[in-house]
């Protein structure tokens, strides 16, 4: 049996995980037949944002591993935790938390970083020449995890297409029910939530990307 | 095109709407060629529950719609908009929040009362004859919506299922990957996470009730 560790940034698509991507993520590999762990950095949340009005919560603040506890039914550690040994392969749901909680590319742009116990999870699973899949905004974090020339998608977006080339990456276009792979870093890529107009669109791309991830393992 | 109305009770299991059964629960509809519209009452939370340590988080306090609105992406409305004419079915995902928000079965047992706009949009479908789904502890609410005789399942808990025949129904046991069906009030459900010991197995019930309720739609 595969494992995989999958590492969520909160709970809710503008502060956190996206949650059908995380549920589907996590529904494809186990019904593949992986086993699949929780991780989640523990640090407060850049925002907390109002779901209904789509509002910042002016004061209110939330921990990035107790709400992606959520979408885990509490089975979930912090990432520091993350020993790459154990696993074989790593997968990143995307959301807003992505780039607000995982990295800051949604406040910094091209300055943006990647949070430090993120960042070295990350990069171990890349030394190590291990499958990795990110999906949605999380493809972002590639150039900085991978280096010059990494191949990754995050849709169709020219701009944010545009970021990811300027921080060294090589954009691929990609329709919300396909995948990109770089194989020779073991990665796969999908646009998700980044172009997905329904539920079904999303998991389409999130299936593909997750048996691609289980087939690189 | 069958248009479901899905009532949510919060965000996350402890003490909102079950997010994998949610998700699942949309992903299932979509598929199918149904639509959707999430709904959940506005009101506030029973509880706040950290769920990495399954500790209620005394003196915080969330709201149910807000909440819920993680989960639909924005997506929803208060139950008080729910209208029956625009609708073909109804389909309410279990976890705590069902339990807690929706009724409150899990402080008060067979004395549990039903939340007034959730009782009432759930008797429209009833009193319309409209199909309708409840899953994992959302049936508990099943003897006070339908009356006397309705049948339905919370699995094979023999507490929980004594309460739902105290409180005028007729429980079935149940396993994780199946369905009881009452015809006459065109009502599934199905264990969900009252007894599945993973994703897959909630899934596969869901999925079933899901087809079995676009059917009878």
């Amino acid at each position: 049996m595969k494992k995989v560790a999958v590492i969520l940034s909160g709970c809710g698509v503008f502060d956190g995980a996206e949650i059908h991507e995380s549920v589907i993520s996590l529904l494809a590999l186990s019904r593949a037949g992986a086993s699949y762990q929780c991780f989640a950095p523990d640090i407060p949340q850049i925002h907390v944002v109002n779901h209904l009005t789509g509002e910042v919560e002016e004061g209110e603040s939330r921990n990035v591993l107790v709400e992606a506890a959520r979408i885990a039914r509490g089975d979930i550690k912090p990432i520091s935790e993350l020993d790459v040994g154990e696993f074989d392969a790593l997968l990143l749901p995307g959301g807003f938390g992505a780039a607000k909680n995982l990295c800051d590319f949604a406040l910094k742009g091209t300055d943006c970083q990647i949070e430090p116990s993120v960042l070295s999870a990350c990069q171990a699973f890349a030394k190590a020449g291990k499958a990795a899949g990110y999906m949605c905004i999380a493809p972002m974090m590639l150039p900085q995890i991978y280096g010059e020339g990494v191949l990754g998608t995050i849709g169709t977006d020219t701009d944010t297409a545009a970021a990811f080339d300027q921080l060294g990456g090589s954009h691929q276009a990609c329709p919300v029910d396909e995948i990109v792979v770089d194989e020779a870093n073991k990665l796969v890529s999908t646009p998700a939530y980044m172009l997905a107009g329904s539920i079904t669109e999303a998991a389409d791309g999130i299936e593909k990307a997750v048996s691609k991830l289980l087939a690189m393992a």
